[in-house]
């Protein structure tokens, strides 16, 4: 029986890990997909404390060595079910069982996607799902976004106040956000909105060159270099709920202490509810869910 | 006038910094001591995520090279007091006044310190204040701990982990901490615990050699090569009162998104009341409470 297992091997599981481990715990990392998360598909990451500048990929890799170090134990196992009984949790996966003393869930995030030909080569390559991570690059040139949501027009704030134009694609003639960011957006004279307006493809094979669109129900071509896809996240929590409440959007109701309903049972990172879902966030969460199974386990007097 | 005043250089303040440079905005940093805060008096850290091993002081210089790069102007003045009026707050300093949108405080906190001759120069060469920080470097030692309330005994039970004896001193004979913890503790076999002590002085020059302390009356000496001192941490947000709430400790009194009751003023890092006092998570506040000051100041429509 391991003290802590972790599933997912994002920056908050891996930062769990690191954490648990320092406080003499033995860890198991379950991932499903491949180490990193979501910041290992960023190019190029420069909002990360004492990082000048890195690949998403570097730093995942730089984590993982870290732990590994340590100790980490890792397998790439997908998590069925987690289930308590007495002392115990019991970690199902398509594998086999794993038990442990307290389990923290850090199974992230993933962004909507578009879903049409090219996406993933363009990735990283003009094609971003983070303003806050990678609009900084287009600073002084035309962006492009798709979205109407919050998120959208905080994207689309923050690109206007560096990018010389940021144009915005929306489905209906309306935002579904914030009055004030509605208002900020509106009075933002760099900002042009495009409404009734839906993608239909990329132009471009290994750099974003632009995308075709209907307006009218006419196929229209928009060139530009970057294109910022903000139409929402889908946390992937349902198969958790036996054990640790979920908001109506699907994310982990919990607070920054990282605490479930149930005793031993701790969640981190993008899968929580939480405002700001960055990497130096998805760490802080990492490291208080430690702390927190560390705590548990120390009280179990084991 | 400033986008954004950050109060204090420490890790927080210059993650505050950071998110808030990339997001387009102009920042004053304010810091009356020494770029850094904490975290630049740790010899060594190993627990920042995918950084394996660092002084303090090269993680808050990184940090200060990476936020001057971005063009974050610093001065070393002490914040008296700051003011708001209208849509204006004025940060009165020992040197003049400055102007800004919004200001983020992240003073951080202080620990309380034994005051004894010696203690300067042993900091960082075997007196420590945070185990959480500094205890796995003493794997397989034997440790000494002050302190008698929930962090001393959280620091015990760590260190017991991997310490083979963990001395813990104590100024009466019980504890002030949680219950659950005590009974932890007291299930130790490798925690002693010393009741009715009060440490008097230091032994070693250049590296800690013990300390010497009294016991009913009679002076003693304990050798170590390790003294984790968990005597209490003081913050220093008096002087914000008239703008943010303090908790009864006199942390501001704020969740993970930073807010105060004054519109446009965040706090971010150790000064907030919060539960996991580390890198990580002052770097969490700091980029939580710049997005939100980054997302009021957009609202303004400036």
């Amino acid at each position: 029986m391991k003290d802590v297992i972790v599933i997912g091997a994002g920056a908050a599981g891996m930062t769990a890990a690191l954490y648990a481990l320092r406080n003499g715990k033995s860890v198991l990392i379950l991932e499903e997909e491949t180490v990193g998360g979501q910041i290992a598909t960023s190019p190029r990451v420069e909002n990360f404390p004492t990082i000048k500048e890195s690949s998403g990929q570097d730093i995942a890799n730089g984590l993982f060595e870290q732990i590994t170090d340590l100790g980490a134990e890792f397998e790439l196992e997908k998590v069925l079910k987690v289930e308590k009984d007495g002392k115990v949790f019991t970690v199902t996966t398509d594998y086999g069982r794993h038990e442990a003393k307290a389990v923290i869930i850090a199974t992230g995030v993933k962004h909507k996607h578009l879903g049409f030909a090219g996406e993933e080569e363009l990735t990283g390559n003009g094609i971003s799902y983070c303003a806050i991570c990678d609009g900084a690059f287009y600073a002084g040139q035309e962006v492009a976004l798709v979205g109407d949501g919050n998120t959208a027009l905080q994207y689309a704030l923050l690109l206007s106040n560096y990018c010389t134009k940021v144009y915005v694609f929306t489905l209906f003639d309306k935002f579904f956000g914030d009055a004030s960011l509605v208002k900020a957006l509106r009075a933002k004279e760099n900002i042009i909105v495009k409404p009734n307006t839906m993608i239909t493809g990329y132009l471009g094979e290994t750099e974003l060159e632009g995308f075709v669109y209907k307006e009218n129900g006419e196929e229209k071509k928009h060139y530009t270099k970057a294109l910022f896809v903000a139409i929402g996240q889908v946390p992937d929590n349902k198969r958790f709920e036996n054990l640790a409440d979920l908001d109506k959007d699907g994310y982990f109701a919990s607070d920054e202490r990282c605490l479930t309903k149930t005793e031993g049972l701790f969640v981190a990172g993008d899968c929580r509810a939480k405002k700001v879902r960055q990497l130096t966030t998805a760490c802080c969460d990492g490291a208080c869910a430690a702390m927190a199974a560390s705590e548990f386990i120390d009280k179990m007097g084991q």
